[in-house]
């Protein structure tokens, strides 16, 4: 107990004078001297988090947008086909363009709150209101990714069980551009999961 | 930044003077008395931490059986072809099945951490790895969950673009068992997201 208040105080307080009793200004010595190093490594560790965001909202923007865009028309085509393939035709592929899309948007929003515990490392609330949306955004980061990854290993292994075909053997450039966007989705989700031990490191007392 | 720690203090020391100039004596008698008063509110979430995975076990055994046993048989057959339906014959229920018991049992073996939590609810350590193994484990159920989900929505709708027909008009107990399982899945997810909050209140100063 003792340890712990004491290192709070030195985060926050070192430069102010707390003045009236002896055992404040006590404390607040205590506080001075060990301030450094607790202050210093929740510093680093939200900087970290801010670099962490950022590579997020590449990441999911990239995932997101090259869903998007997957579409691939086959060179051959009947009088009344054609043979075409778009993230459109999967309700899984859609919900996945608009779920990470959203991941996106959360992000940049969350980027002040992240500056915000730049400045002031032992701040409670932010931190706190962070870990809590960290962890609902993860949750439909994880949903839409592996959705679409269950999806995606359909449309490559197909079942024959239930007599459904794959169909990467005809739009193999289809299939490798929505691959290519889950595994950047998922590799959004390990971001958020470090995102998240760092905020509850932060957050933890001394 | 005077007033946060001000706060800090407060919150664990409101009833005791902290006049005496013996800083750390003091300090140590303040954590033993005044831990009843921060401790009661933490007591209190870790017993709802406990409850929350006795019913998170429930549910996620109960989806992985659930799941396991979705069967269904058709009454006709042809001379080579007898129709069935089992959660082997979906990789992604397989997947389910073995993700959503290696859920279960990390929820059994969490439970002495939850149990070292409420002995000592400002202990930090129990707490931080609750925390980050519950995201982790958040996760696995929230990929088990979403990908069942989206054959379960393949298998009700199918997708006429690839020619993916429906199946459930003729396994239909055996989709209802499936979309039972997925929903059950999805409760145990709000519940890792309801653990994972409780935990980081527990573990944020003050």
């Amino acid at each position: 107990m003792a340890k712990e208040s004491t290192t709070i105080d030195i985060g926050e307080t070192s430069t102010v004078t707390k003045s009236t009793s002896h055992a404040l200004v006590d404390e607040k010595k205590k506080g001075f001297v060990t301030a450094a190093p607790g202050g210093g490594y929740k510093r680093g560790l939200t900087i970290f988090d801010f670099l962490l965001r950022l590579a997020a909202i590449g990441i999911t923007i990239g995932a997101s947008s090259v869903m998007f865009t997957a579409e691939e028309t086959l060179p051959f085509f009947t009088q009344f086909l054609q043979f075409q393939a778009g993230y459109d035709d999967f309700p899984t592929f859609q919900f996945f363009v608009i779920a990470i899309a959203i991941v996106a948007s959360y992000l940049v929003l969350s980027l002040p709150f992240s500056i915000v515990t730049i400045v002031r490392p032992l701040a409670v609330a932010p931190r706190l209101i962070l870990l809590i949306s960290d962890t609902v955004v993860l949750t439909l980061t994880t949903a839409a990714a592996a959705a679409a990854a269950s999806i995606v290993y359909l449309a490559h292994n197909g079942n024959a069980n239930t007599n459904w075909l794959p169909i990467c053997q005809q739009f193999g450039d289809f299939c490798q551009t929505a691959s290519t966007a889950v595994v950047a989705a998922s590799i959004s989700v390990v971001f958020f999961i470090l995102l998240i031990v760092i905020s509850a490191i932060a957050l933890k007392r001394h």
